[in-house]
């Protein structure tokens, strides 16, 4: 095994702890996570369209873009979403809890929560979480990685990554972020909780312009099943702690491509480790109208459960491929339709192509990755989007989840 | 047993037999059905919206509504769609392969082709298959149900309806249908194949207006995982063998009622066998903006993989019913929505309320149907929906079912 090198950015500590979000949950299971600056940072969001969204997202929307934050608080098990007023209320109090364990106040804290909708937070165990891992806020990659721990419900594998970076102006910053999702993964917004930190300074407007446009071509071209949840959450807090001044011109533009440069790495973990998931398909669509076309185009193939049932079994059947293109309301010239699957030309112009289909499904079978590759004659649109394939385990997963 | 009664038009004749559309399918598999008037008939058709149409699609859209029709050929197997040009020379043949078979011409047949995507028909069995069913034509149920057999495909039940009336002005008519589908299953038109026979006379514009009514409300209400075929084709043939006079006015609103009835009964079949389904959902929305949001919020809910691997699991999982709603697009107040599961309220003007979760968990494990309603406070709109639950074994059924 080699060791990864990660870098933490400047001025931030962090801490996972156990807590009892869900009753009768196992203590070594964390489930509330704290992320701290030292100094106040600006903080810019980006969240779910979904109409009931969560007491969280309409707490943290009202706040953000802004600045002088220390504070974000996640709990995993409980959403706090579909829970009425008495949800706000909550919200607003584990802001609270969050902030006073950490010497700041209910408004410079930003709260997630993530897990079962219409369950009110257990507020005993928020406020029990929020003293408990302030007591625990730590500097290193295992404080990093026990935070990233907390905010996960059904993943089974760690998200995060990291960058650092020199500047043109000639400062060095550094970008961490964590991510959960595994399941009620569909591409409107940000589709998942994600906490991104930074020491570079941003201001606020800024931070939101970069992080929308990360957010927009990673986070929102992913998917496991469609379902854009009440709680989707990508903030990002940069608090300048490498270089107190914002960025500007090639700075913040370097700062952009770093920050979506990273997003990209991150953003496909999530179908990787959708539910049950088998195959990550990357589905690349060019020749589109226009890239809202090409990004409809992908999404309806990327939840197409006959699509992904076929890819689980490793079966080449391309027909539902292309059918499910042709269901979305893009309008193209069906007799100029082609399509790659991991690189074999399967149908070409709108006509089926001879190929060896026991080749192309052991290249499917035996590659964790699948590829498909739509060709459209219509325009300059295109996109890459990512999926999970749809197979017996997450029917299972998802058959009882609350009961 | 009782023996259910079964209204049979006159003046028509059915058969269905085994030709080999699939390489080494079993002899006792039907697979090319054949419907046939004695006397030239008026035809309507609804069809998919897919852009990529099955070739017989093209051929009968061209065709309908209009009048001198004599036979529809089906067969199942090969759906010939994805299949480019030779697809739609096919597509002819197979027309006047039948015709000829039953002494008419090509343009006096429709066709249907449902099965496997991007495949070419094989054009000497449907020639055999033409000739061995005009030779097998019969008038009685049992050659009904022969060709109503012969249609199928992954389907595990019969499905055919009908309906005897005497009209205002004294006649007695008949209508009978028979149908497929149990996979590929989205509702934009007819999302399946349908054969609806019917003994009245009609004039074309009238046919087509009283079929897109009935399939508006019915065929295009149902779901299995939402995916709208390459095939989907309902046609209704009327010979007016019972009174050759076509229907007007109060004669004509009542087969219109009576088709609407029939397809009601007819369409959830489809969801009910669904692929590897265990529980029929029936979704009613209320007091959304319009018509077309109620259709919206009940299909988003009917598609979402959450919701139906939930209700498969007998898991009261109200949650994701809500979230549904929320995430397509229509605007409603969340604070003015209700939701009752199987009559029970679990969700009132956006609150969650109490309720014996072991309670509803039973009543859905022990039925086979299950009932969502959904309230919203916006307007008038509301429609009723079927889908069916997403089980391990659509997973299983469908993640081979080429190779």
């Amino acid at each position: 095994m080699t060791e990864k090198v990660f870098y933490l950015p400047k001025g931030f500590r962090y801490a996972g702890v156990h807590c009892g979000i869900k009753p009768n949950s196992p203590a070594d299971k964390l489930d509330f996570a704290l992320v701290v600056s030292d100094r106040p940072a600006t903080a810019a969001g980006v969240y779910t369209q979904n109409l009931n969204c969560g007491a969280p997202v309409v707490y943290d929307r009202e706040r953000t873009p802004g600045t002088g934050f220390i504070a974000i608080a996640t709990d995993s098990g409980c959403a706090n979403a579909c829970t009425g007023r008495v949800g706000l209320f909550n919200a607003r109090k584990m802001a609270e809890y969050a902030g006073e364990a950490v010497g700041a106040t209910g408004d410079q804290t930003l709260v997630m929560s993530t897990g079962v909708i219409g369950v009110q937070l257990p507020m005993r165990a928020i406020a029990q979480g929020a003293e408990k891992a302030a007591a625990k806020l730590g500097a290193r990659y295992h404080d990093f990685e026990k935070a990233a721990t907390a905010i996960q419900t059904t993943d089974t594998r760690l998200k995060v990554v990291s960058r650092e970076a020199k500047l043109p102006g000639g400062a060095t910053i550094r970008l961490a972020a964590m991510c959960k999702g595994a399941a009620m993964i569909g591409p409107n917004m940000a589709t998942m909780l994600a906490t991104i930190v930074a020491d570079a300074a941003l201001e606020p407007n800024d931070a939101q312009t970069v992080l929308r446009a990360a957010v927009e071509d990673t986070f929102n071209c992913v998917s496991v099943e469609g379902h854009t949840s009440t709680s989707d959450t990508c903030i990002l807090m940069a608090n300048g702690a490498a270089d107190p001044t914002p960025l500007k011109g090639a700075d913040l533009q370097c700062f952009s491509n770093l920050l979506l440069d990273m997003c990209q790495e991150l953003a496909p973990m999530i179908p990787n480790d959708g539910e049950g998931v088998t195959h990550l398909i990357t589905i690349d669509v060019t020749g589109a109208p226009d890239r809202a076309s090409a990004k409809l185009l992908a999404q309806t193939v990327a939840n197409d459960a006959l699509v992904k049932t076929a890819i689980c079994g490793a079966d080449p059947n391309w027909g539902r491929i292309v059918s499910a293109t042709g269901r979305c309301g893009v309008p193209y010239d069906p007799m100029k339709v082609s399509l790659k699957v991991n690189g074999y030309l399967l149908y070409k112009d709108g006509v089926p192509q001879d190929f060896n289909k026991e080749e192309v499904s052991n290249s499917i079978r035996n590659n964790r990755n699948t590829s498909f590759e739509l060709f459209f004659q219509e325009g300059d649109g295109k996109i890459r989007f990512w999926t999970s394939d749809l197979t017996q385990e997450y029917v299972h997963l998802n058959a009882d989840y609350t009961t």
